[in-house]
């Protein structure tokens, strides 16, 4: 396959874990159907380690993301014993991954108890209360640090607004406890709203995070996109996917440095259900579309998109996960025959 | 008014700013037609201070709760100006005040789009995130400090626990991010997991707030009781407010050292509806219900519960925040006489 210009543009994929080789599998066939000019690098970053090297996380996987500046990844675990951090958290260190981004829209004919979803998690991804620092300051009392900078919120910010004006987003809106946290959670949005004077097109809000949690559940509708620090972020972003049906129905894509994009499927690696061609694939698919966009091969985007939407809208198969009785191989064969 | 052993129970009250002193006499009427054998001691606790002193709290007000034990307090406002925190949290602080808790019931006949909410948010109330620790390491780098403790996470569970034997509760959720702030959230577990020890009937899960949050919003049948730290029990409890239809409609009740009871309606003092006749006292009067079943006047709590679910679930007279037009004594009047 290749581009309008013959060219092909070559991709990273981290498969990863559990069900990560399955539904990695069901987005090569739909890219397949869809004529998609990318040659995936195929990199095993996961638990599972070769016994000669016992390495997590090789150098080549890096390199092979840093080189080709986009990305597809599925979920991975955290290796267990002493000292191994989660490897996503390694992942978003080393190639600074400093925005996590989370489209969230009611899908049409998939019930919840919300039909009015459609904003925009922008989660600030290296600092905050995932410094890692924390020690016992005497027995039986403990204290982590939350890191806040001026440099990352900056960051995040300029994204969260140039992502806004140009996604046809109205208002952005910054998540804070301010009220608690003057000085890190004051700091991040003295940023905001220095990037905000310089979008005045843009419409900018400050919202308590306490309030934005229970407007979020009353009335979603209210939010367009919302920037905040990387706990909120986390937070507030897996509440939004449960208004919609969960972790398994949403896209995620990082944004790093040196402009990487590595789309990401936030859900864990279900062991239980692995190889067993019962996972739902939906998710790592939506996140390959959020790469296909930042590649700007739209055409296909929407094509796939599109297919994915028909899919889950008619109903006919679904996976376990969402009432149905359908495979993997099932859904991805109705997603390839609708494109 | 007395005890069946003729006795008066003296109560501190604080009507507090904005539309406190409304819902405030709503209360009280309500539990002169119930006969319920209180005297208030009321003290003006907020922000439109006497020049004279200049003070937002006196040193009565606080001896008032400590000696009677048991009191209501209504919203109060954050002074304005520097070097002033939150009397709520002051309140927090100088009482004692280590436990929060916020049954969250769905009302019958008030639909939201959850029917079958029935848990409750006990929050660490005194530490974690809220400590005031905060500074700057160098110019565009600040730090916030959230301390846990070994004597105040115990303090807090067995408080949960007790609540859930006590109430016929059958099961406790610790909610945690111990993957990320594995010594902090770490240690608030290991106590939570020691006085589970001490409770084998009371059924104990941990649940990371992300995912805890992601389950609430789509099936919050799955908790029972809910034990965490403070900000994540800022977050959640008003996220659970937020599914039976708001901070309008839940009850709330700290618990302090020496066995202080102060019950709260945590909304705000809503300085543009205030002295109009427009509030709504159902968080209130909710509050008020918990005091009385502190006290074990349960006869009397009964009553005027049951008086304020029927009146919700008439649904005659609703106040504007629940979509009405009654004003605060038309639903005052109608509690009364259903008493
Ligand atoms: C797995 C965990 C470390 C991670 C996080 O807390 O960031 C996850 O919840 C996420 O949102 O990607
Ligand atoms: C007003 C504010 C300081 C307070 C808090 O953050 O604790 C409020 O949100 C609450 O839940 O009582």
């Amino acid at each position: 396959f290749s581009t309008a210009s013959g060219e092909t543009v070559r991709a990273t994929l981290f498969p990863g874990d559990g069900i990560g080789p399955e539904i990695a599998e069901s987005v090569k066939q739909v890219f397949n159907v869809a004529g998609v000019p990318i040659e995936w690098e195929e990199h095993y970053v996961g638990t599972e380690v070769d016994p000669r090297t016992e390495s997590f996380l090789t150098w080549e996987s890096l390199e092979s993301v840093r080189r080709n500046k986009v990305g597809l990844k599925g979920p991975m675990a955290t290796p267990i014993g002493k000292g191994h951090r989660s490897l996503n958290l390694t992942l978003r260190k080393e190639l600074g991954l400093y925005a996590n981004v989370r489209p969230c829209n009611s899908l049409p004919g998939y019930k919840t108890r919300y039909d009015d979803v459609n904003l925009v998690t922008i989660r600030e991804n290296t600092e905050g209360e995932y410094s890692g620092l924390e020690h016992q300051v005497v027995r039986g009392v403990v204290e982590s640090l939350k890191i806040i900078t001026r440099q990352a919120s900056l960051r995040v910010a300029e994204y969260a607004f140039h992502y806004a004006k140009t996604n046809g987003r109205e208002r952005v809106s910054a998540i804070h406890k301010a009220n608690i946290m003057r000085k890190t959670d004051g700091l991040f949005l003295k940023c905001c709203r220095e990037v905000a004077e310089k979008y005045p097109e843009i419409a900018y809000e400050e919202v308590i995070i306490d309030n934005c949690c229970m407007t979020l559940v009353k009335n979603p509708g209210l939010f367009d996109v919302l920037v905040m620090p990387n706990l909120y972020g986390d937070i507030i972003s897996d509440l939004c996917a449960g208004l919609i049906g969960g972790l398994g129905l949403t896209p995620s894509c990082n944004i790093g440095e040196g402009g990487i994009c590595l789309a990401e499927a936030v859900h864990g690696s279900a062991p239980d259900i692995a190889g067993k061609n019962l996972a739902n694939p939906t998710a790592l698919m939506l996140s390959a579309v959020m790469m296909l966009r930042h590649l700007q091969f739209n055409n296909q985007a929407d094509r796939i998109h599109n297919a994915i939407l028909q899919t889950i809208s008619e109903g006919k198969f679904r996976t376990a996960d969402l009432g149905g009785k359908a495979s993997t191989s099932d859904f991805t064969k109705a997603v390839c025959d609708h494109i």
